[in-house]
């Protein structure tokens, strides 16, 4: 069985400003995801983010925003396809140049929030960003939402030629099209620790889970999203990881 | 002979506001030092900078600055060396990701602005900026100012093992130490096109130039700042490029 | 018959970068949309600003906008009504501050670009930008867009306790509902200028207008958006305001 | 005799980023002085601060500083007067703003970290904060740095027509010249809470402090500046509050 990795949320700090327990979570975790200076960070806290995650041997990945600071980027904005292709471009390229003071290197990528969301929505979007990545490296793969049906954005990567990472959540409810359900619903977030770890694991295992109308739903999981936010939720991320590594390799 | 190469700012519009005349000035050029983003430029405007400079043949730098859009990056900041080593690596990769979608890379990084200048003053900087240069590639070269003496930071180069290319200028008068008079003072501008011309073709044959108090001065010359700013730059910028067009090769 | 007020954006070059003929247009117009910091403009340029309409007797208006300085406000953005109605009252002190040091005060407000869109789209934005102008000052008329029917946009001022001003357009074509036809569209966009001066003439001496689908529309007029971007737009906004002059008082 | 004001920096959190235990040191302190959005804090930000302060019958006074969020407006900024004019005038009217949304205002201004310290080296840069909190309204008080002799500033200030506020520090130690000694040096920063809450009660009463050469050093104190960053400042804050409420009115 393929391993599932679990990225994580990273180096979302801003000037004088902390955000998120990155030393407690970066042990735990095999993916960063990397905040470029568009939603959060700056080019002191790239550097050292990407100095703690070298240490920890994880891969860096670039997780690049919406120009939105004040949003965190969480606001969608009606940005075109050419504007979403070249402030990937950009933002990429910072923290891979970052990275090359630490030896390193930017080894996949996942866009952050809104931008997030509205790919999954916009294929034009989608493919604005695909082109972005290939653009920088063949062999960058992109982080993107798993769902029932994932072949759209497939066929989408293969004619632009890039590698996608279907990225599953354990913490959240999913409704029987495989989105997620909204937040504002009720059951939408799963907060007891063992719901969270079984739901990890049946991701892992390939199993089925049960979406919200209890029909059964089956994700392609590549990568698993997990937090450092604060002390729960790393003790969380610890908890995954370890039913993980219980499974048979 | 060496050939002078003559270097100029380009791509330094920002978002819906254009500054400088990139296209008549860049068939003209061999160097583009094309803003980053932190003075001027977005990464819709580096984008279609790095195709114009790539169309024309244009070697590519990175104009790097403060992060100062306001300022455009003409305010001293007292940033640490640190900060000035990030926000390099930062400025740096950005451009070098827009340049990937376009086939291309940098080539060399010149500092912007203020941060020239304080380079240019304090060595801690100028190491900063070394560092960040070479950490990014071995190969770059850093382009700062010729002086009469410039042994100090060609000594720091050698220690930091990075390559050096002086600029002069052909349009500011020089004081004794090969520093440009500041434009507070009279002549310290040249405005005829004729004197410009000369004095390019002077730097370009090595010959000495007649600094403020009388006294020759020869500089190191590399690379001659040109401006596209204005149809009179362009136009000063046309007639150095045929004076050293017309030098034995 | 009430006089037809010119509004026009004003104010909108950034730091180094300008924009717009402000010195040209001003002595033809009687309302400055003046940008507060967030799409357009810094505190220098307000400063400049403001003194130039104060010299010409024009009222200063806040033309508040999204913050996105690189997409000049033209970008919707996914804010909340709070985020707005805040973002509001910060922009139209901001300038009522410039305002203080030039013995001058902001006179009304009309929002730009896209968040002027949003309002018009979405009535809760709208009853957050009433209620910012509001609590900024009681007296302060909001500036938005006449359409055929513009009962909602009333009912929502009488209840909030705000004036409105009336906008209409003399070079765009209007749709049955009294919106603006697409840019995208043939015929969208009046460039003769006898049609605007006619246009705007009909506008003041409230004549129906022949919408696109041939009927009749009666607008409430209460300004006319002009611009003064370049030569040929000022010399459009000359041409109008000597047709309205020419109206019987 | 004269009662001692507390005030505290309040309202640096920054969109998605918190900083500082508003909440907890609000009911403690007598003026609050408010971030502005240019080193710190946002519209939305702001207007919960007012209200907190409010909330408490606390004065909201304006922090205005150089535009740096990344740097938090700790790193001087080579602005000119006219600059500095305007940016406190603009960031003075955008707090204001907001206060009238919560139906109070702006009662005194103090600048920032690096403006603050600016303005105390560089008579330009003073003269032009007091031209630009008089301009905004001639009644609004300047906090400022209280030395061994503040003639200079008081002359000014006299030309200006503005009222000072005197600030002083009860956890610093002062130089002979009555400057706080640098953090670089030893014994520069009261740790312990007794000697703290000694040197507050001696500033109210006019006593002398002893000064590093051990010399006796008389402050003007207007104003102590204390601090909400974490538990421990706020409970120096009670402290202080409760030793300077035994003083006999």
């Amino acid at each position: 069985m393929k391993r599932l990795l679990l990225n994580c949320d990273i180096g979302e700090s801003f000037g004088a400003w902390t955000m998120g327990l990155d030393a407690e979570v970066m042990p735990f975790i095999d993916c960063a995801n990397v905040a470029c200076g568009f939603h959060a960070s700056d080019p002191q806290i790239m550097r050292r983010t990407v100095a703690l995650a070298t240490q920890h041997d994880v891969k860096i990945g670039a997780h690049p925003a919406y120009p939105d600071l004040v949003g965190f980027g969480r606001r969608s904005m009606a940005c075109s396809p050419d504007e979403v292709e070249n402030m990937l471009l950009y933002q990429i390229g910072a923290l891979d140049g970052i990275c090359r003071a630490e030896g390193t290197q930017v080894r996949y990528v996942k866009p952050h929030g809104a931008l997030y969301n509205d790919m999954m929505r916009k294929p034009e979007l989608l493919r604005a960003v695909m082109k972005a990545v290939t653009a920088y490296s063949p062999s960058l793969p992109l982080m993107l939402m798993s769902t029932r049906d994932n072949s759209a954005a497939q066929t989408l990567a293969d004619e632009v030629g890039i590698k996608l990472w279907f990225e599953v959540f354990a913490d959240r409810a999913y409704d029987p099209a495989g989105m997620l359900v909204s937040r504002s619903l009720p059951g939408a977030v799963h907060h007891d620790a063992e719901t969270v770890a079984a739901q990890a694991l049946s991701l892992a295992k390939g199993d089925a889970l049960t979406a919200s109308d209890g029909s059964a739903l089956i994700l392609r999981a590549d990568t698993l999203c997990v937090h450092g936010d604060n002390a729960g939720s790393v003790a969380a991320v610890q908890r995954i990881r370890k039913a993980l590594e219980q499974l048979p390799a």
